[in-house]
Formats: structure tokens, C-alpha cells, sequence
């Protein structure tokens, strides 16, 4: 029989599976802390891989999402944030190397956009665009059936738009940044500052909020949680305004921690739409639905991408 | 032999020409006037191409580039703002009925674009943003070899994309678009409350002011024109550092009349960019270059697109 194997690398975790040549259940999965004293990322990720290595089975290929910008085509890590040490890393070459079969490495926001287009919420569109919203903002876009990868393969950092040149300062050291104004810890930063000019709110000055905690007291009716949800629904809003003007697509995809707060973010989303499209064409036939994948986006990601990989090399 | 019609229609003009199959030198070539009592500006099209149509040759297709929105697919003309009673106009099925030809149509920014991949300033290149920078803002790009159009074929309206939300209002009925910001008219009207205001410059309150009389008083030193293209410039770049992020391309290529100011608006631009990408790599292979193809972007697009329509025909 044969066989993929699928690698999601955070900061945190590592996870890799192998799966039959046409099945989304594993053999096998297996999980492993990233860092731990004793040994590095990358031979902690090569052993987590050599754990669900098939014993009779042939392996197609590896599909690996990265947390960080990856060089689709050379198949190196430009940085993972919160990969210590990990700087153009080779990881394609270095995969291959110790397993001997092809290696697909990619941004683990790129991939979850193919995981969630493949096996997801995205299934029969062709041309789609998939926000993660929670700790940062990324995602990935599809194209006619395509992923959009750009020339070095640093296309759709879709959270590094500017909605506010004189914004507050984001991460990566830009101002007004997507990220900067509607991520889960700018909205908590945002209710504080509110907390502190003394609104009233169930949530307390005292004690540092987090946007579940917002998301939560939303719910519950507490109008400055319900007020910063509206604020970030409506600066997600102008980015997808911009999304539909710019693609023109008929799904949006939201996933990440921020968007469980389903209809609460959704709905200031869909009005500022409403109100800010050139013509209402674009909202036709465009729907905004929440991710389905989950916490396995990255995995389903980087098994359609070795899928992908394998099948397009076959073709030709 | 056989050859291939291509045309452009605007508010204005209408240009026709028939083009051996491989060469870019025409046969012949025609204008009209679109706009003429006694007639439509249909007949007139009609017309047009009726003047230019060879005696003896096979025209394997028509291409042809309009002024306004159009369903790619579908060949219809939603809505061309500068051509009187075009709504809906199924001008694919109706050249097609009257030529016995294939025939493609499409926006014309959407085709400059093309055009100027195929024979233009984005030769060889895979990954280009096509700005015209005039009356309007408009575009066109190209990922992978292949034009972006969208699900319906409204993509790359990046004239509409927000800027600042609370800024000046776009003919559209948006707020701080891009073309409501950067656009020639959009130039001279801050030039205007500039002047109203009692700056100094060559430039008169007395009389209206052109994006074309700024360009020129920018380049004889104008304080005021200079400080009018810089802060173009910016919000140019505002624009452009977002397509960098969004779509990673390897060329930037501008065109239309405000573009003629070059290095006055292509060097503040640059200086944007600079010192606001999230990494050096975005400008390590990217050009940005004026556009060539000038007056004939639109038939030169509309050339290439029944030229890639009519091989990938026959390869099929």
C-alpha cells in the first residue's frame, strides 16, 4: 500500500500523521512538544515523523506546514518566530535527505487555506479566501483552483495590509497594520484602554483580558465586549471589502480563536459589507462561513499540498 | 492567411485593427468617434470593425477591450459608465451573430495589463500589478501567466480599495478609495484647497488645475505640485506595499496620464515602500517601471487576449 505523510510545526507542538493514499483517517498520529531540553526542534521533528513511519507501506511523499514564511519552491524556512534557531532552515532538503522521499514544505496559514479548500469548508469554490484571526492574522487565498504562492512565495500576508497608515504599531514594526487593529490581542488592548477611561463592563481593569474572555462576555449581552467586536468586525470588514474589490471571490473563510465568536463578529462584518461594496454583484453569491478544520487545518493542509504535489508530478 | 481583430472601445474613441496571426504590426487600422447623432455607438462599433475587417483573410477571433465592467464569461458589458445606454449588453453574442468569429471581451485596465505582459514592459516576467494612474485608478494582474478575473470577473478593481475610511468621497460613492485619493482630478483637487488656502505656487486658484499643469510646475520646481506628487506618491504606495503583501510580484508596472510625472511620483513611491514592507525580500527582485505601451495598451491587450483564447482553443 501507499501512503502520505502530513507534519504540523508550531512553537509549541509538532504533529505528523500518515494517511492512506485516498483516506482523511491516519494510520497513525502522533504528537510531540517542539521544544524540550536535550534535543532541537528538527530532531525532535524528524523523530515525531519516524514515529508514525509506515512499516510495509510506501511513502509518497511529506507535506510540512511551518508557522512562518516559507520558500515554496527551495523549500526553506525563512524564520519561524517561535522555532528557536530555525533561520533558512533547508528543510526540504534536509527532510528528503534523512526519508528519501519527495518533501512539500509550507506556511502552515497558506496550507490551512488549502486544507480548508480540499476537505473544508472551501469544497467545490474555486476561488476563496481564508482568514485565521487569533494571536496574529494570516491566511491564504485560492485563485482558479490555485493556491497564491507569488513569486518567492511570500504572497498573502494578509495581515500585514494597512487599514490605518497612522495606526497603532504592529509585530512585524508597521503601523495600522490588519493585525494591529483586530487580532485578539489588539481587541483586548482596546477594551482595556476603554477599562481604563472607566466604561463600565463585566470585564475588569484589574486583571488582563483576553479576547475569549471578551467573546464570552459578548455573549452574555455586556455592551463593551459587544462594542469591541463591532470595532473589529468592522476593520476586518474594510480589509474583505478590499479582498472582494481586489479577488472577487465567492467564499470567505474565517477560522482562528477570534472567529469563534461566530455571529457576534460576523455580523458587524457582513454590514459593513453591505454598505461598502462598489455594487452589491460581489455579495451575489459570496458566502462567509466560519472554518470546519480546526486545530487541524495546518495537518489537513499539508496533506493536500503532498497530495497535490504528488498527483501533479504523476500527471505530468 | 489568417489574422485577428482587435478593438478598443471608449466613451471617446473606438480603435480597430486586424493583425497578421503572428505580428503586432496591423494591417489595418481604424478610429471612430463613439459618439455621433444618427447613429449607436453599437453601429458604430460595428462600423468601426466593418472598416478594418480583411477581404480575403480567415479572422480567427475579435478581441475587444471596454471601458467599464464586464462578465468575462458570460461576454457582457455590465455597465460602461462613458458609453450612453450600455447595461447589460451581450456584446459577445452580438458580434459573434453579426462577425461569425469568436469573440472576447474584456475590461480594458484588466487588458492594458495583459497587453503589457505580452508585449509590453512585463515581458518574460510571471507576477505583475498593472496600475493606470488617470482619471481613474484601474489595473490589472497577472499571477502565475494568468489574469486575474475573479468568480464573476470583477477582480482587480484595485482603484476601490479603501485607503482611509473616513476619507474624501469616490465617484463609486465609497469613502477614501484609492482613485478618490491618487487619481489625477483627485491631485489637482487637493492642489486646489492647497491654493484656496493661500500656499504659493506657480499654479493659479484663478483657473482649475490639471493633474498635466502640476506634473509640469512639479518639474520646474513647484514647492506646492512637488508636495502634491510626493503625497500621491504615498498613498500610492499605501496601496502598493498592500499588493506587495497580498500577491508578491516580481514587477509594478504604471501607466496612465499621472504616471507621465515619472521619478516626481515614481520616487516618493519608492521611498514608501522602503521603509514600510515587512521585509527587504518583498523589493529584492521587484521592478517598478512606467508602462510602454501608452495609447495602445487597450488594443494591444484586446490582441492578446483572442490570441491566448484562440491557442488555448486549438491546443484543447
Amino acid at each position: 500500500m501507499s501512503c502520505f505523510v502530513a507534519v504540523d510545526i508550531g512553537g509549541t507542538q509538532i504533529r505528523a500523521a500518515s494517511y492512506p493514499q485516498d483516506s482523511l483517517t491516519p494510520y497513525k498520529l502522533n504528537r510531540m512538544s517542539t521544544q524540550a531540553p536535550g534535543s532541537t526542534p528538527l530532531e525532535r521533528l524528524i523523530q515525531t515523523i519516524a514515529s508514525i513511519w509506515p512499516v510495509d507501506d510506501n511513502v509518497l511523499g511529506i507535506g510540512i506546514a511551518i508557522a512562518g514564511p516559507v520558500d515554496p519552491y527551495r523549500g526553506i524556512v525563512l524564520t519561524a518566530p517561535n522555532i528557536p534557531g530555525w533561520e533558512k532552515v533547508p528543510l526540504k532538503e534536509l527532510l528528503q535527505d534523512k526519508f528519501k522521499t519527495p518533501v512539500c514544505p509550507g506556511n502552515d496559514a497558506n496550507l490551512a487555506a488549502l486544507g480548508e479548500w480540499k476537505f473544508g469548508a472551501g469544497k467545490g469554490h474555486h476561488n476563496i479566501i481564508y482568514m485565521t484571526i487569533s494571536t496574529g492574522i494570516g491566511g491564504g487565498i485560492i485563485i482558479d483552483d490555485r493556491l497564491l504562492l507569488g513569486e518567492q512565495g511570500l504572497a498573502t500576508e494578509i495581515g500585514h495590509i494597512i487599514i490605518d497608515p497612522d495606526g497603532p504599531m504592529c509585530g512585524c514594526g508597521g503601523h495600522g497594520h490588519l493585525e494591529a487593529m483586530a487580532s485578539g490581542p489588539a481587541i483586548a488592548r482596546w477594551v482595556e484602554q476603554e477599562l481604563e477611561k472607566g466604561r463600565q463592563s463585566v470585564l475588569s481593569a484589574s486583571q488582563p483580558v483576553t479576547a475569549r474572555d471578551i467573546s464570552m462576555a459578548a455573549s452574555q449581552g455586556d455592551e463593551l465586549a459587544l462594542n469591541a467586536l463591532h470595532r473589529a468586525g468592522t476593520i476586518i470588514g474594510i480589509a474583505i471589502v478590499n479582498f472582494l474589490h481586489i479577488f472577487n471571490p465567492s467564499m470567505i473563510i474565517l477560522g482562528g480563536g477570534v472567529s469563534q465568536s461566530k455571529e457576534l463578529l460576523f455580523e458587524p462584518i457582513r454590514a459593513y459589507l453591505r454598505s461598502h461594496v462598489m455594487t452589491p454583484n460581489y455579495l451575489e453569491n459570496l458566502s462567509i462561513v466560519p472554518a470546519v478544520l480546526g486545530d487541524e487545518s495546518g495537518l489537513m493542509g499539508a496533506l493536500a499540498l503532498v497530495r497535490q504535489s504528488f498527483e501533479s508530478t504523476t500527471k505530468s
